[in-house]
């Protein structure tokens, strides 16, 4: 467990770097894209809605980090070939890639499993475990042709997660945590880190739909989370390679 | 950790029961199938192929159990559909549910995820948690009826398939388990229990093609936990609710 305001990335940290998030225009996927941004790298805002994407863009841009490109797609419903396109036109487009943050979750809410619809069960396994291993697997050959490149996968608290009513979503949190540490081992040798970040409790949809007796705004924002980040993002996490990395704010 | 031999279930501990058992002409489906119906279970012997399955059905036959029932079904591309369909197929002919093992497993072989084909991947992930996780939900019903009721999810170790190569057998191994602990925790105050079951090394075919150096003569038989899967199916359980039971031969 790292306290948040003990990583300062350096005010370059991710020059000449391109970096995917999904969830862009989540609350810690928005935070932590405008963060990269600053620290110089080039985003690509990949998210559902396109008005929301618009206004992150909108943001960095006035931020005067370098431009970001846009990429509207539904996590929940994308195909193998939707991600296989979308590596394609990385490659096309921005020559590289250096780093993708895994910040897309989809969480309706609390619920039991014997009253969850099952098309609803499926779609939950699938957009928060299938699509960021799908997503990650066919960017692997460009995040392997960079000289440092890494993956961010998202994590929530297991101890909070694995308890009744957290359905899918709750699953989904330990297969990911597997991923990261079985890809980590068969990137053990190349220049692809793969890291996990569990933040601690941020201000975010998400939270409020399964805490909803909290007062939001004893949570701190999600904000606090992105210079965790940038800086797994960096070179200088050369030390937290297939490590879950625990943050507080 | 227990010892595979101290686990000795009464000789009519599933008497009356009716118990699905999925992957039931597989190694440790096949042997748990013909425990439970000679501790006097009627089985439902769930699995893809008929032909594996009218064996298992005339061993079991042979041996003076309960007739089992068959029911063909490809977990790899089943839809909520079928298991809806099944669950009332179930009501109809058996009149009720007291347990699920669940012994199927999808492993083609040790892979690197950058060189699996995603469709793989996809398949990998739904064989081996989706299916588990919606043919329990469209049980539930009948489960709940039940007087005393069990479902027990067979575990692989996290240690032995948490590392390079597991794929998405390993990813789902780890979702399973928190399966385990979410439903447990649901249906904590009714008549269901939910336990895992984490048994040693046994002579499986799935096994031979992980640890393709080892002489399988060495390992134990999977009939060497039939019992545990027994013991967890019967009244004789109800200190275990919601635990993952490691059995060793």
């Amino acid at each position: 467990m790292v306290a948040a305001d003990s990583l300062k990335p350096a005010a370059d940290a991710l020059a000449g770097r391109v970096v995917l998030v999904t969830g862009a225009h989540g609350g810690l996927g928005e935070a932590a894209a405008r963060a990269c941004a600053i620290a110089g790298a080039t985003v690509i805002l990949l998210g559902r809605r396109v008005p929301k994407l618009n206004r992150v863009y909108d943001a960095i841009a006035a931020a005067g980090g370098p431009a970001p490109a846009l990429y509207p797609l539904d996590l929940e419903g994308a195909t193998p070939a939707d991600y296989e396109a979308m590596a394609e036109r990385i490659g096309a487009e921005c020559g590289r890639l250096d780093g993708i943050l895994h910040a897309a979750a989809a969480f309706k809410g609390l619920t039991s499993i014997a009253n969850t619809p099952p098309e609803d069960l499926i779609r939950g396994l699938h957009a928060n475990l299938g699509a960021p291993l799908l997503l990650t697997q066919a960017c692997l050959p460009l995040l392997i042709a960079a000289p440092d490149s890494a993956v961010v996968f998202t994590l929530n608290s297991t101890a909070a997660t694995t308890r009744a009513y957290w359905g899918a979503y709750g699953i989904a949190q330990h297969g990911l945590r597997a991923l990261v540490a079985i890809l980590a081992d068969e990137q053990s040798s190349g220049p692809l880190r793969v890291h996990g970040l569990q933040p601690g409790p941020m201000r975010t949809a998400l939270r409020s739909r399964a805490w909803f007796s909290e007062d939001p705004a004893r949570c701190p924002p999600a904000a606090s989370y992105a210079p965790a980040c940038v800086h797994l993002l960096s070179a200088a996490a050369g030390d937290l390679r297939g490590q879950v990395l625990e943050v507080a704010a």
